[in-house]
């Protein structure tokens, strides 16, 4: 194998593919990075037991000259290493050989680097997806539906099933749920599906979207293909693939969880009470459990806590409507925190149906996103 | 105590504070703020046992009001709890008040803050401090000087004296060392000090200088009062007093260390020769030490490192000129990126005394600063 390309653009697809390294492996090979060198560009490929990425930099793009083979062939180099080494390539061009040993000379300006290569038959084969159906999804929508989704998984071994965010795909509909049993984000949108397409139960792992999220370029209005099949999930983007296993198991039916009906409503800014609520958690955070105290007045409500150590705080936010019952109840400012934060709307409708009962907070404009948080015994 | 104050100013000069207050403390009074209202504005207070701060709010300044004063008094709030808050009040206004039991209320827009006060006749004094021979010192250059002699202390706590930076005063002129007996930097200036003024064993401890370093403001071309007594040093500038206690302990005779004669000259850039050794520490890194290799070429030198399980990198590095012998040597890497960061000139001349002597580091320009390194045998 021998090529040379641009420094930026390598460095730009080292650090998508370093998303899915580990150094923390069973398969030592899968510490390593692998380089391909093909008749129409390079492909990336990193790994670990969760997610695969496959990144492609083609010869040249939009009138602009990113690689020249002049020997095709594949490399597998450790990445850690490899990473922090194009990264601080003194010229603009790396030239990249690899001998009959698998001694990889890399070679930039007056610097030289001979890195022991290893075997890239040797390197995993990637899941082989059949592309049945495709559903196609707009890449800044699918950021959001992460965004709003995933914050809610549950971090605990205990049921692995919870900390994956479960995906169903109905009437060109994708819903997304997350639960973490004490507080639920849930948010539905239409998608660009064949019609008779239908999947059920799911279950992606919370870390593979967030990973995932995280490398999506969403500035040019790009879609986002999605292949499902019974183990694995593929996102393909412009010249990205990443790969997902699913997890195992029934994911609950969260339905049941969601109240029908309410006996407070109260609409207000999203941003007042989640400044309000970031404020008062202060206090809380002192104490174990970090919870804030919330009651209706007139035309506000006021949200309260205190430390036994440090004193007491009050926040009164201004209401827009309130209907139904007064109320007081308790609840996590961390969980309030998290699901406002995820809202954009500039205002929300709180459904109370009791202070022992969970609460749902949707956005006044948009009813496809839907956030549950139970509250806590305090009053 | 009453008054109000602007959240912006309030929150600039918590932070400098914040420097010297530290959660691990063995009296707790320590861990909190003591604020002070008096006729002509607020003053904060921060102490740990090696640094005292003190900042001071005026009323007004530059036809700017800041703050206005109901009722003189001073109390003690938990630091790191009243930080926070002030960070995240609503309004660009904070009130603060203090009740006869010492309850603290800070209102801002619809927040409203209880904090339990300490008493501030608790709160330990600071170092009452004569000031006799005052000597000044430009802002932006003590800033320097300690950027270029700080990193060398020892983090060692087997010689204490060696954890901080020595300065001598003499003849007009300050001295700073910091060795931690692998290398050594050192920097002397002229200062703006009385004739007589003379200084001899001030240890200072190289994080004391670091914190000033910090929250010293250098855009404007202001200077320091630095005040020295038996057990403390004082730095004042504008509106801030920093108290730090100095080392016990006779700091070893650092003059003896420093060859006088040299072998072999070489005068390079500074930044090509920081970067390729940058380089080559990313192999080096691996191995236990961070050892890279030197030696000298006709034009050029060369620095090269090698880890049995990654592989090798040769990076050439232009010279401007060369006298005397050839060499082989070898160094950690990290102590020459270490002192090569802190030299802005952009050559430097490297003295060398034989593969096994300390060489010595100086910018062809300035010859102010010299930084020292131990060689590592490996050749």
């Amino acid at each position: 194998m021998k090529f040379s390309i641009t420094k930026d653009k390598l460095v730009e697809n080292v650090n998508h593919i370093m998303k899915a390294v580990s150094s923390k492996t069973t398969i030592p090979i899968l510490t390593g990075i692998k380089i391909t060198a093909s008749h129409d560009g390079i492909t990336l490929t990193g790994s670990n037991s969760d997610i695969s990425i496959k990144s492609f930099i083609p010869l040249e793009e939009n009138d602009k000259e990113y690689a020249t083979i002049e020997k095709n062939g594949s490399i597998v180099l450790q990445a850690r290493v490899f990473s922090d080494i194009v990264k601080k390539l003194p010229s603009e061009f790396v030239n990249i050989e690899v001998d009959s040993r698998l001694m990889t000379r890399i070679t930039s300006g007056s610097s030289e680097f001979n890195l022991n290569g290893l075997d890239a038959e040797e390197y995993p084969r990637l899941p082989l997806i059949e592309e049945g159906n495709v559903l196609h999804v707009r890449t800044d929508l699918l950021k959001h539906v992460i965004r709003q989704t995933g914050f809610a998984v549950s971090t605990s071994e205990t049921r692995p099933v919870l900390t994956g965010v479960n995906w169903n795909i109905q009437n060109g509909n994708l819903s997304c749920v997350a639960t973490d049993s004490h507080r639920l984000a849930s948010r539905t949108i239409s998608i660009d599906a064949d019609e008779n397409a239908e999947y059920k139960n799911i279950v992606i792992p919370g870390k593979s979207l967030n990973e995932l999220s995280k490398i999506l370029d969403d500035s040019s209005g790009e879609w986002v293909e999605i292949v499902i099949t019974e183990s694995q999930i593929l996102f393909k983007a412009k010249h990205l693939q990443f790969y997902s296993r699913l997890l195992d198991g029934n994911y609950p039916d969260t339905d049941r969880l969601i109240p029908a009906e309410s006996k407070t409503d109260i609409v207000l800014s999203t941003k007042a009470l989640l400044q309000a609520i970031d404020r008062a958690s202060l206090l809380a955070k002192e104490e174990r459990n970090n919870v804030v105290k919330f009651r209706t007045l007139s035309n506000e409500v006021e949200i309260s806590s205190q430390s036994a150590e440090l004193g007491r705080v009050f926040e009164n936010v201004d209401i827009q409507s309130l209907e139904g019952e007064e109320l007081k109840i308790s609840f996590s400012a961390k969980y309030m925190i998290d699901a406002l934060s995820r809202i954009d709307s500039q205002d929300i409708r709180i459904s109370f149906t009791g202070a022992m009962r969970p609460f749902l907070i949707r956005p006044v404009e948009d009813e496809g996103i839907l956030m549950l948080i139970l509250p806590v015994r305090t009053y």
